[in-house]
């Protein structure tokens, strides 16, 4: 039933949400997953001075985090040598693309993603009445050059575009991304979720410009920063954008710990690198794992690789229910054809040996039953 | 300069916001306050438990929070008995007030509240395009009846009363809530906001009904669970509104440490008993600093006092100024006449003995430049 007071929008929605956590699949499940490597989380965890510093601040959890994340966002602007005006701070990236979306689209404005590119980005888009435009994937990556196309012919307010992608982790060099926000039409603006950035090539971001009223860019310590259940993302781009959040965020809405604790992460680039090494290592591993089960790994910039299963989407999904009958929690693309793919993430040695003894199994009866 | 690609009503909104935070201010003074007594956070703390269950879940934060607060909402759910689909957990009471106005406020919909009310209600409204009415206090006290009054002429949406209220302390008893609640026009929801209702005397809150499709309910831990800084607030409601939030919310927007810590709070009953006394306590130390320094403090069931300066809303203003020249933190209410008052947070005996010391000459001070 739905309430009958809800705006027309809002009655417009579906009920339904981008992603099932997988707590929600243990309870239905009657157990827990023994490798958890579905979410992209990183399961290296954060940094040890992170950890310390959120300890340090539970205490003090009476206070009331500072609502301008002043420390934080100057600490921001000084590693990646910004104006700390041209940084918001916010829950997320998740929070921020919804404080975006709802400063930027008005019900009807035209909005272009990727058809199978990250939903919560649709969610928001239909959220706040927007028309969600799509163009496909190009040989499992996101199209720049499509994604522009379909803008300009649209009119489109926004364009996203993931960089590294998800969810096939797949990406392009800065030299591409540039182009793209070159071409981005007037009046329009792209965003660049970079959400995976720091586990991909050097060569992979372009250069920050905040200067450049074309493009904002969204950042996060959720993955890389291993602060997934910490909710810290951060937007960087022109200071005129970047001031519109003021109007519409929650401003008392940044935990304090989690404040302390990425300001603790970010400070510490040795276990950034460590990370990063494990997570290579890890992405070369699932391509082992997977070529011996005589799959294809989709190469990957991110924490997580997309494996083709070799089949349609109803193949990799009862891959999916034979890893989880295994206890293994896996994801998979929502839209073909990059469905035929189950998603990966980086685990320990100990979820990728797991891994390793279930896929062969978990491939032979997903196919026996085709 | 106002970003032109906004939409034509976040290009309408104030670039203001409803509160400058104590760090804000401290940065700007170049000093800190040595008492923090101005933002009704709770200087008692969190219970012990919690405060283990979030250090227990720092190194652990990798991943994502539950998306559905499962553990906590059913904790909720048995700690007031009533269902666990008539609760909804999210970021704060404030978040939840953003969620709720965008759910039922469309652009020009009536929204009722009282002159001088907690802001961020009204900032949430504005920022949906809510055309926001307001009736005066009376006598210090939110007016539930000139409320529904207003409410019924406008043909009103939402009418928000908190109880007890902030910024006066002063409250209503069960009886004059319910029947403020029984007045609720057809179409219209009371937004009964019970932030402080634990430190209020029994028979203050009536009791819960979520069969009761007229009014949704908000509690947090920010105030008497002094987790301000966690961001966990509840909504209590008819479970079909109750389920709307799942079409707006951001799902993995809570942290994973502060549900634990939440949770781990809610089972601490001796806690927050410890916690409502020293509460009480401090409440009558400010109201004894108040009259031996020839000033009324006005009766609050909250963990703050409005104390009355004597004089116009410019005096208060000088109070707390003068006040902060001694590193006292306070604030005051926004609106006249309230805002001849100043709202004093209970605060430990250490800061109230410095409250003591400061308070007259503040005042002597404020009145010689009048």
């Amino acid at each position: 039933m739905t309430d009958p007071r809800l705006t027309a929008l809002a009655r417009s929605l579906p009920a339904t949400v981008p992603f099932v956590g997988p707590e929600a699949q243990e309870r239905a499940r009657g157990r827990p997953f023994a490798a958890r490597i579905g979410a992209n989380e990183n399961v290296f965890g954060p940094s040890p001075r992170a950890i310390a510093a959120m300890r340090d601040a539970a205490a003090e959890i009476w206070r009331y985090g500072d609502p301008e994340s002043h420390d934080l966002r100057h600490a921001l602007a000084r590693h990646h040598g910004v104006p700390p005006d041209c940084i918001v701070v916010g829950e997320g990236i998740d929070g921020l693309l919804g404080y975006l979306v709802r400063l930027i689209v008005a019900p009807g404005d035209a909005v272009v993603t990727s058809a199978g590119a990250y939903p919560t980005f649709g969610y928001h888009v239909a959220g706040y009445g927007g028309r969600l435009l799509t163009v496909p994937y190009a040989r499992d990556h996101e199209d720049p050059q499509a994604l522009i196309a379909a803008s300009r012919a649209a009119g489109a307010k926004l364009t996203y575009l993931a960089n590294p992608d998800n969810p096939m982790g797949t990406w392009h060099d800065a030299e591409t991304i540039l182009a793209a926000i070159a071409a981005v039409p007037s009046g329009g603006l792209l965003v660049l979720d970079e959400a995976y950035v720091e586990f991909a090539p050097e060569g992979t971001a372009p250069p920050l410009d905040p200067s450049d009223p074309r493009v904002i860019r969204l950042r996060t310590f959720s993955k890389a920063y291993g602060m997934a259940g910490a909710r810290v993302g951060y937007a960087i781009g022109p200071a005129a954008l970047i001031a519109a959040f003021e109007r519409v965020r929650n401003h008392f809405g940044m935990n304090r710990a989690a404040q302390a604790g990425a300001l603790a992460a970010l400070e510490d680039a040795p276990w950034l690198a460590h990370v990063c090494d494990e997570v290579a290592r890890a992405r070369g591993r699932i391509a082992r794992i997977a070529a011996e089960t005589g799959l294809t790994a989709i190469p990957s910039a991110a924490n997580f690789v997309a494996v083709d299963c070799g089949g349609d989407g109803a193949l990799a999904r009862r891959v999916l229910v034979e890893l989880a009958a295994q206890d293994i929690f896996v994801r998979m693309p929502f839209v073909a054809p990059q469905d035929r793919a189950i998603r990966i993430s980086c685990g320990t040695e100990a979820d990728l040996d797991r891994l390793a003894a279930a896929l062969p199994a978990a491939l032979k009866r997903a196919r026996a039953t085709d």
